[in-house]
């Protein structure tokens, strides 16, 4: 399958040059991962190969990465389901305020750790945010917000709409429960857990009496006692959804959402002892070997789009959803240096939480083997997936603050393309300093990149993974600290590690900055948390400065 | 809703008899109730209304049989994986030697209780079925049935096709414990048990840490929390599902099968204050309830579909997977009784376990308001959906036992009709005693009924409900008790309730239907129990006659 890929890698820049187009609706695939870090995978989303790009085997991203574009600045939120809401309204999560996961139960959190203050002696108290998660009603529910989810429209318009996999858009008892609410055709798997019970086919995947709880997996009874991996079961279960709208000629949009590779660490026996051979332990042979797991799966799709003909006109969209985490030890070595050389994992502001793997591929339309530099955020994939699909009229009860990104995916990346073919740029690890892709792209490259956590992630204080709000913008950076109350200004473009608090000797970029960070936070509406002593919000951040 | 088929239901003779005929495929919905008797709704199946007929409400049922035909002689197997294999597979059961209910676990049937000279004196052994029920693989998989389900053929033909419900084709880990193996584009809730855990929404359906097990139903978080009752929860999602299809114009085929009216008994509190109102005790108001559900479910489903302007060209095929259970005293008085005037009940052999309720909806080619006599049987639907769908040419793996009916639905009605309208029949209920509709049909009124249940069905031994087989043929029927090597000969057009046992006063009859009965059994090549005591096979009937 890697071959599937290969063979159209090198026809797409003749294509996408030639500006071929087709006046069919383009199937489109979101390939949606958990927890995958910027550095697990081997395609260098850096501007150099790291050690961790090294150390799980990902030939079929990097075969998509070479026949597609590479998004080296995708932002996306600290955790899971703020990024799965934001995608599926347009919107920005402190917009959604739906800023950290919802839990299983509606109306209460019981699994989520953001009332900290009550276990421990701490300045500053939950927000108020809305644990409902969203809902596709017109029927308001409390503590959620109403919005047209995008397959709706996409199902409107005559698109076959299919889920696969994880959903945890809300809550259970809820519409958004339930993916046929969300303008899906075709459910799989789709629930409101944000992690599996099981990735084991011998457990049932969760579904035993003694191990059954809401992260049990349905829909997947085929499998049950056999060695089929969650990523390979979800997998088989998509391809078969595809056979009817490719049998019938008509447009698909597959929103396949693997579990992979989020917690428990539950190993894919397909690729597990490789790893061991390696001289893994067995931890990290687990999380390798699901890592792997998920790029055989995206080489799966692949084969079979182009067995049954379909790949020259399928978008595959490749992301994860929020940064690796950095508090368990799949990757051996030392807790909080998981993603390095990016500070922190999931549910931190710090770039490791928030910058994720992204590849598009679309043949004739994306140039092939190029590296696009422009922030990219998760609410872009709203606009831009109906931009692709054509869609250009339509109606959203919310408000999109995503942008589409088709121009700087299609323009852009062919405008790199050029600057590599006429010498500007003389390789493709150069191609990540130039802006080229942005002048005609229509998106701005010094657009405002928020972060907002307003949280504690565990039921522990974690230093770096904490109530902490952010912004990029350009190559700057604010880092808000809602507890410490204290800011920090990074040179992202200089220090990716953000490891150099340019705050104390740049105090004018530091204002800039604080008062971008606050207008972004003020226009929408963002919830703080409160301080326990005094029951006053958290002040805004340009507050701080004197 | 009522309304909706009342207005067609005075069209539709006159569109029946001018032979109007549409272009478009038919859309297609098969709505199978389980457990649910032939008294038990109010539409009278038998000559007469019996008083069992007027304990539920059943007006959607009543409407639908006003605009259709009533089938008053459909027979299907004594339980419920029998049926529903027999119906995906067009094979009698004793052809597919599925003729006993599949456990939730594969290669093992510890919820099967037919091994009971294990635990009792017993002087029959089990039968070695095929407990692994159908798979449409063309793999084997040991005690299974290979087929191709029809849902695949009509998917291979355009039909969109879609499953919502109650499954029981094969155990967990199989194939067929999918339907998207079984030709389905859509899935809810569709799994491999044979009934619910719970109907209650309250109870998450069964999925409670303390509830779990594999009877807990999947797809269902919306309604959590809730009073949704399960089969309104399933009627909501159904209705869903068709909104692809209809906005489309694409045809679909619709699997809507209830868990209800099978046990747990739970109450539908849309209906249950009614009938305890009515005198009712609770059990009784909570199957009167569960029954009034399912009728709302079939109004609620013909009001979408007459709403979204689809109802004229969509067939509704009403029926039950075997006959009420008689062990249970949902209807009060005292067991065995519950199917009065029928004997016995569910997996019995005798007439209230084989003989369903069945109404067939298809406006202008069903004349309405008829009743047809000629019996039909459950491996009849395979190639009577096929023929509705127009698709004649068509590839099986397995051989086709049943017929279709088409002709027998559409000319047949019509004849009952022109002999109403012309005076041969006088009224709705002589229609019963005359055979107009089989003569221009194709299907021989005097077709060979065999029912087939070589098991005991409770841990413990039941008289009636028993190791047996039988044949029905015209008027007549045989019935073989394995267990007690003995022949009962019945006239069921004068006896419907088998209470005078001709075997005696007609042995000329008797050796015509055992020999027949033994035809039937050997050309199925039917699985018979052995004899604990010498190890050998049960006789055929013939022998038995010396």
């Amino acid at each position: 399958m890697k071959s599937s890929l290969a063979k159209f890698s090198s026809l797409a820049l003749v294509a996408g040059l030639a500006g071929c187009s087709r006046n069919e609706q383009p199937n489109i695939v979101l390939f949606l991962i958990d927890d995958l870090g910027w550095l697990d995978t081997s395609v260098a989303f850096g501007e150099e190969v790291y050690p961790f790009n090294l150390r799980h085997d990902t030939p079929n991203i990097a075969a998509l990465a070479e026949s597609g574009a590479t998004m080296t600045s995708a932002y996306v939120c600290p955790v899971s389901t703020p990024t799965r809401t934001s995608i599926m309204s347009g919107m920005n999560a402190a917009h959604t305020r739906i800023t950290n996961y919802t839990s299983v139960n509606k109306d209460w959190n019981p699994d989520a750790t953001d009332t900290p203050s009550e276990q421990l002696d701490d300045v500053v108290e939950r927000t108020d945010w809305n644990i409902n998660g969203v809902t596709p009603s017109s029927e308001p529910l409390e503590h959620s917000v109403q919005i047209t989810p995008y397959p709706q429209i996409l199902k409107d318009n005559g698109y076959y709409t299919i889920h696969v996999g994880k959903g945890h858009w809300a809550p259970n008892g809820t519409l958004a429960a339930n993916p046929l609410n969300m303008g899906f055709c075709v459910n799989v798997a789709g629930q409101v857990a944000g992690k599996p019970r099981s990735y084991y086919g011998e457990e049932n995947y969760g579904n035993t009496s003694e191990k059954w709880n809401f992260f049990s997996v349905q829909n997947m009874s085929e499998y049950y006692g056999t060695e089929t991996h969650l990523t390979e079961a979800l997998t088989l279960e998509a391809l078969k959804t595809l056979d009817y709208p490719i049998d019938n000629g008509i447009p698909f949009y597959l929103n396949l959402c693997h579990h992979a590779v989020h917690t428990p660490i539950h190993r894919d026996p397909r690729f597990f002892q490789k790893y061991v051979d390696r001289g893994m332990d067995e931890g990290q042979a687990r999380f390798a070997s699901m890592c792997e797991g998920m790029d055989k799966s995206l080489g799966d799709l692949v084969a079979y789009l182009d067995k049954r003909g379909v790949l020259d006109n399928t978008i595959i969209i490749f992301m994860s959803d929020n940064g690796g985490n950095s508090e368990n030890l799949s990757k051996g070595g030392v807790r909080h240096t998981q993603n390095s050389p990016l500070r922190e994992g999931k549910a931190s502001c710090y770039e490791a939480g928030v910058r994720v793997p992204m590849v598009v591929y679309w043949k004739g339309k994306v140039a092939a083997g190029t590296r696009i530099n422009t922030p990219v955020v998760a609410e872009d994939i709203y606009p831009t997936l109906l931009e692709m699909a054509g869609i250009d009229d339509y109606q959203t009860v919310q408000p999109i603050d995503g942008k589409s990104i088709v121009r700087l995916l299609t323009k852009g990346s062919k405008a790199v393309r050029r600057a590599m073919d006429n010498g500007t740029i003389t390789n493709q690890k150069q191609a990540n300093t130039f802006r080229i892709a942005e002048e005609i792209s229509g998106i701005d490259p010094e657009r405002e990149v928020l972060s907002h956590y307003p949280h504690q992630w565990k039921p522990y204080q974690l230093y770096d993974i904490d109530y902490m709000s952010s912004l990029r913008k350009g190559d700057w950076k604010i880092v808000y600290r809602h507890r410490e109350q204290t800011l920090e200004l990074y040179n992202i473009a200089q220090d990716v590690s953000e490891r150099h608090n340019l705050a104390q000797s740049n105090p004018e970029k530091l204002r800039e900055m604080a008062d971008a960070l606050t207008a972004k936070l003020e226009g929408y509406d963002a919830l703080l948390p409160t301080f326990r002593a005094t029951g006053s919000r958290v002040p805004m951040p340009n507050q701080l400065i004197k």
